[in-house]
């Protein structure tokens, strides 16, 4: 039987390891690359719980495991990250010159348009073959919270949202709030999902979370100096929701911080400690 | 008066600043960069200590502040830490097409040979005209420690070395430390500084290191599983000078760490830790 993982690179990190794997995704019909930390409480007999890190546009699988010093804490409390890529990949995948559509930019949703379909189908690549495989072939246990950055807070969102049960967590920084009323979703979304505004819905976390009704402990941090925050990510579109709701949606909005890996860096300890204390019993 | 700093990014982190600033400099004759970050305790009424961090081969100044996640720790501190460019940068700039000499190589030394010595005096730049520079521009105290990786391990213990009482503490992450008698050191010295042994002793930790007369504490941190260790590192000529001459030195090795940031990452707050206890007090 071949081997399910491909090993790229692996450091010793904080006491545990920092991997990179390759694999291929039957889900997106493509070669796909991914990252986990494993904190030195994993071994061979002691699976962990796990977060899912969902990146922004541009980002691939190591961003987030160079940046944003997550290794420390991950090892104190013992949990696993998990950082998939942002998009299929690959000379036969689809792209687009923009950044923001294409390779890079996944959405973590299953598109529905050509020439998308073929392999844009990162929710289910995300929710359910990646988990298959890390919780078969590493020590990680089906407990799971989701986090993300821009895009990937998008995706943590919605991705959460769309499976009651699925996800213990939730956390987000700087997530892009409302897709379907801001200008890179909505080029996203009218690309993979075509001009249909009632699939849009369901992939819009400010539409979502108004209707949820498995509330998940939820924490969004956001800079006030974030050059995107008006235009693209409108995180009081997602207060709006929650209050009406009632859901238990925790953002925080913070003095001088802009969209950047520094503004993650700053906060990734609180975010951990957030998962943690719903994933760590 | 033109302005003596120019910024090029600024980005709020841990509380504090994550600057980058470029400068003419006049002791390498060329427009340089460097980062420096300014911890919450750094205000127009009151400077803070000081840790010059210098990066390893092929780096710029913005390794460290993108991938050590320094800054939380640095914040808890309240330590500046300034992380400048790795050699004099430019089109008219000397340079070699190897990865480890002219440019992104500098080796924290005056050069004294043809076509170098016009420019490559980095160990100049950073013990007197970039700390003169901070200080007068910047909420900066003169009270200096001076820490660094690989190359820039070795330019950490011989700039302290070299000039006793300048800095307060030395750390470092797997520094070439016997660059006279190892590859990348050979190479280094015998461009910049000729075939003269006697020249190439005054750069090389190891032999200054036997001969100190000023002695600071010292931390160095090294990875047993580092690719570079045998071929380029020598810890051992470190210990081995530290104890003939009664030196305090605190050398670690760590199972499993490679030369990476990864290493780095894990325990850069033990080593800022480590300056505090010298430059705070």
């Amino acid at each position: 039987m071949p081997e399910l993982l491909t090993p790229l690179s692996a450091n010793r990190a904080a006491g545990g390891w920092q991997h990179r794997f390759a694999h291929r995704s039957a889900v997106l019909d493509c070669d796909m690359k991914f990252a986990v930390y494993l904190p030195p409480q994993a071994t061979a007999h002691h699976k962990v719980p796990v977060l899912y890190w969902l990146s922004g546009l541009t980002c691939t699988e190591e961003n987030f495991i160079q940046k944003a010093g997550a290794q420390r804490m991950a090892a104190q409390l013992g949990l696993a990250i998990v950082c998939p890529d942002t998009s299929p990949r690959g000379d036969d995948v689809a792209n687009d010159p923009g950044y923001d559509l294409g390779q890079g930019a996944g959405f973590y949703l299953n598109a529905t348009q050509a020439p998308w379909a073929a392999h844009y189908r990162m929710h289910d690549y995300v929710v359910h073959e990646l988990p298959a495989l890390v919780e078969a072939e590493l020590p990680i246990l089906p407990v799971r919270g989701i986090a993300g950055h821009s895009m990937g807070g998008h995706g943590a969102l919605t991705l959460a949202l769309r499976n009651p049960g699925r996800y213990q967590s939730i956390s987000a920084f700087a997530p892009i709030c409302h897709p379907s009323a801001t200008p890179w979703g909505q080029k996203a979304f009218r690309a993979y999902l075509g001009d249909h505004p009632d699939a849009w819905r369901e992939w819009d976390a400010s539409l979502l979370l108004a209707q949820a009704r498995d509330p998940v402990p939820t924490l969004v941090d956001q800079g006030d100096a974030d050059e995107f925050l008006a235009r693209e990510l409108q995180p009081e579109a997602l207060e709006n929701a929650a209050r009406s709701a009632g859901y238990p949606l925790t953002l925080r909005r913070h003095a001088g911080y802009d969209h950047s890996y520094y503004f993650i860096a700053s906060l990734i300890d609180e975010h951990l400690q957030h998962h943690a204390r719903a994933l760590i019993k």
